[in-house]
């Protein structure tokens, strides 16, 4: 555990780097959009999703700087989807990571505006031939492509969609199913395939590796379903409770809390199963999994 | 003027065929945003940005449905800001093209969603070698690191996060300029920058077609300007007056109407001024300047 929990330590030291140098306000009048961009991008949580990429391009390479863009731009597009969350038309949520929600902190029109910017930030670091010029245009367009797949109306935005659109109606398991498979999932999934496929992975690895991705990111939702009843506000940095209160669609809500736990043991062994084929050399990727049915937040 | 109309008119068409195509519903719970977001593609407009993508296009080649992903896409975009513009949060406006804003017609957290989800498709016809495979990787992805720019906190965003913040208070030309040159230039810059670079412009080229593109599209927000005080509501389709009335920072406010009317002058006057050296070649886009000046919608 020590040794993964160093791993993401890495990860997030590499990324914030990059980020750090990367989120530059150009205009005076634009000072309090880049802070709140800033706020938010900048307000801890565990990274998992560069860990990911990192973790998954590690499998051919360990030269980590090469990746660090789709990193980064992945975490971009994650922090977005967390500020256009949280806004008061969607799930309402004041307190994000311990802290007051962005639209909280900068005020609503400047919160939609920064998850807008951060959407088009993730983009725009994946397309730049300034940062890590190395990686090959036709590998960038296949890594935007899937990015712009599994962020839209074909995934993640779809999700948060049939999420929203749930609310208050008695949530059936194919409901459950397209939303963590989009909302959660799909993200997860990509992070893997951006590692991947810079690491110029063949197709049947990559068919492999994003397997693992579509089974430890739905596991991955299944505990934060869990994780919503059973751990306490403290902990988790948010208002827990919050989703069986407002009748979300979650997998207790369908499964019981048993019966979600033992969903989520599935997907992580599915997901570890996938990993077959690499050996040794899957460690990392493997302790991720783990690290996210055993996390406690 | 009739050959530019029918000019607009196929590019259009072109445009909405290949987006008809495009935005398929794929699944039972995302059928309203799929709804939602084409009610806003297809709620008309004048197509200004795919028409410039063609005609910028045009100098290089006739071969038009090649750079066709490239003017859906911008098109897909620049709806994108229109729907998050109206937003309540934001420009608060009920109407846009003589119907319903988009949060009216579909509520306000799906309005969102569905402007996240253009957003996020614009970036997705870009990186889709399936669409228009001809296109090489290295001009895609300069075409999508353009647009990425010209949308995000360093061009349309910032721009409009400025306006935003801008309001109630007394506008300096400084902040109307900036305004100017990121809301709403920097993206038709980009229209006619993705033509030029799909054609296989050389960087002499590329810059005079930026140029001609930044000062039309400066032309283009100050007419835009003045139509709001000189125009009816029945031509525009929206509320006028407004901008006024919310002490919006706009030319007029800063350089009275005579003053914004002589400076769209100067701004088309250097727009066609740099397409000098394309000769006849440049007819199309001189006729779109032309049209930009003239327009009474």
């Amino acid at each position: 555990m020590n040794n993964i929990l160093s791993f993401f330590q890495e990860s997030s030291e590499r990324v914030e780097h990059f980020l750090d140098n990367r989120l530059i306000n150009s205009s005076v009048f634009t000072a309090k959009l880049n802070e709140g961009m800033r706020y938010s991008l900048f307000a801890g949580g565990k990274r998992l999703r560069p860990a990911l990429v990192y973790a998954s391009y590690g499998l051919f390479s360990d030269d980590y700087d090469y990746v660090t863009p789709f990193a980064a731009a992945i975490e971009v597009l994650h922090t977005y989807s967390l500020i256009h969350d949280d806004l008061p038309a969607m799930d309402n949520d004041d307190m994000r990571r311990g802290k007051p929600s962005n639209h909280v902190a900068f005020g609503e029109a400047e919160a939609i505006l920064a998850g807008d910017a951060l959407l088009t930030k993730a983009f725009e670091i994946m397309s730049d031939y300034t940062c890590a010029p190395n990686i090959p245009a036709d590998i960038r367009v296949k890594a935007i492509y899937k990015l712009a797949l599994a962020a839209g109306d074909l995934g993640m935005v779809g999700g948060q969609f049939a999420d929203i659109n749930a609310e208050g109606k008695k949530p059936t398991v194919e409901l459950v199913e397209y939303i963590h498979k989009n909302k959660t999932s799909a993200l997860i999934e990509c992070a893997v395939y951006l590692g991947a496929v810079a690491g110029g992975a063949n197709d049947k690895q990559l068919e492999n590796l994003i397997s693992f991705g579509k089974y430890a990111g739905l596991a991955f939702q299944v505990v934060d379903d869990i994780l919503d009843i059973t751990s306490s506000s403290d902990v988790l940095g948010k208002n827990v409770q919050k989703d069986i209160n407002s009748h979300k669609a979650t997998y207790p809500a369908v499964y019981s809390l048993e019966g979600a736990k033992s969903k989520a043991e599935q997907y992580i062994h599915k997901a570890c199963r996938s990993l077959d084929s690499f050996g040794d050399k899957a460690e990392t990727l493997l302790s991720i999994a783990k690290f996210i049915t055993e996390r406690k937040s």
